[in-house]
């Protein structure tokens, strides 16, 4: 539990005797959804006060990294120049750059991933996200989650236990994986109440009127009409997604040909 | 109601053959709430398919813009040079770059604004950015709303319907404001069944998994214990925003001193 301190606009304490801030590192890659950081971001940034730093981490600093939306956001960090995480976030993505990440477990993301999961106290993850978790072998033997579509996929890595149904998130000792791409608020929410504590996180609550009140029931397969389903199963790339990783997995020996 | 064409992932019309796209505009400015921003953004992405293109406008072409929470974003086109825009979707923000622009209706910003809203079919915002709107005289006449807390500060625009209470948003004729920050997403919903009908909206909603479920009910005043709304309402600056207003009113006449 942290306490509340005098924090700059990046969170960051200003204070040189107050402690040293919680910080929490969401990496950025090509492809990566941008709603899977922000939400999440929006959320940490509230805690600035209670001493947490979060940081956007791509792979060269000050260089934006494009998202699946064509966005372009400039990290703070680079995977080989940041200050040591006490919590790592992994956004989702989706698209081809996205598609060659979680295709193998190796490169400067992963380099990135092993060293930041190393030693942070909290390995955490929203939406496909978990995929990347999964390729570096941080979920095995933990249960967790991820979107609703890419379950399957996820499913594939021998040693990882994918919760039943969709919930919104999973917490299993330090892991807390979230659900797809708006279930980062949430998933947010829940690791602030780990965090700072619960009235905190229902202040954020307040502060970002997070009341929500979607117009229709249809944000999963348990609230989703058939026709509903059927048009977004057809077009987002499961399929895809589930024999990319077989393959990967194959290939490294990690499930049998 | 726009149909279904091929587009490219910056969600503009591949084929030149096909109508021009139906354009968003969403203008960034320092202070800008980045969640206000990349949760519609998200929802406007996924109508691509459907002929929609969704463009960051900020005060000049390719340099970034620092949002409330220190994140640097890229904007797509200047001020004074984006394609003409069929809706603009004007977020909010918090700070002094945001203060020093709500404090008056010229400059840069209200150029912009004057020329998009001018053209565009449909004038929307989400959070504060109903302060912005209003102050450039595009919400006179109309039932709107803002965060909670900038009600009272919406109110003193004289000409200016805020609703009662705290819907997540207001449709009047062409006009359609949210709430607070976190709203943005269920207010680009409601545009989006406004563009593309309801079961596209409802295939997006599946798509990003939109099935929130806070961890607690403490996200707007009706639902706030007295405790939180307390802590929150004391450091959340209405206040001073009230104030900035109140005499950017008198100043230019508006109201009386």
């Amino acid at each position: 539990m942290y306490k509340q301190v005098t924090t700059t606009s990046s969170g960051s304490a200003e204070d040189s005797d107050s402690p040293p801030p919680f910080t929490i590192g969401i990496p950025l890659f090509e492809d990566v959804d941008a709603l899977d950081v922000t939400g999440a971001h929006q959320v940490f940034f509230m805690l600035g006060s209670y001493n947490v730093a979060t940081y956007l981490i791509g792979p060269k600093k000050g260089i934006p990294v494009t998202t699946l939306e064509n966005m372009h956001i400039v990290p703070d960090y680079g995977y080989d120049d940041h200050p040591a995480l006490d919590l790592v976030y992994v956004p989702g993505g989706y698209g081809d750059g996205f598609t060659r990440l979680y295709s193998t477990n190796k490169g400067p993301f992963y380099d990135f991933l092993k060293k930041a999961c190393d030693s942070a106290k909290y390995i955490c993850s929203v939406c496909t996200g978990a995929l990347l978790l999964a390729q570096g072998g941080y979920l095995d033997g933990y249960n967790c989650t991820t979107h609703w579509a890419f379950k399957p996929a996820l499913e594939l890595f021998p040693n990882v236990l994918v919760a039943a149904d969709w919930p919104r998130y999973v917490i299993d000792r330090n892991r807390i994986t979230g659900a797809g791409i708006s279930s980062t608020i949430d998933t947010a929410f829940a690791i602030s109440a780990i965090l700072v504590g619960e009235e905190v996180a229902r202040e954020t609550q307040l502060r970002i009127q997070y009341a929500p009140d979607p117009p229709y029931r249809s944000g999963d397969p348990s609230q989703a009409g058939p026709v509903t389903m059927q048009s977004v199963s057809n077009s987002i790339g499961t399929t895809e997604a589930y024999d990319v990783i077989r393959k990967s997995l194959q290939r490294e020996g990690r499930i049998s040909g």
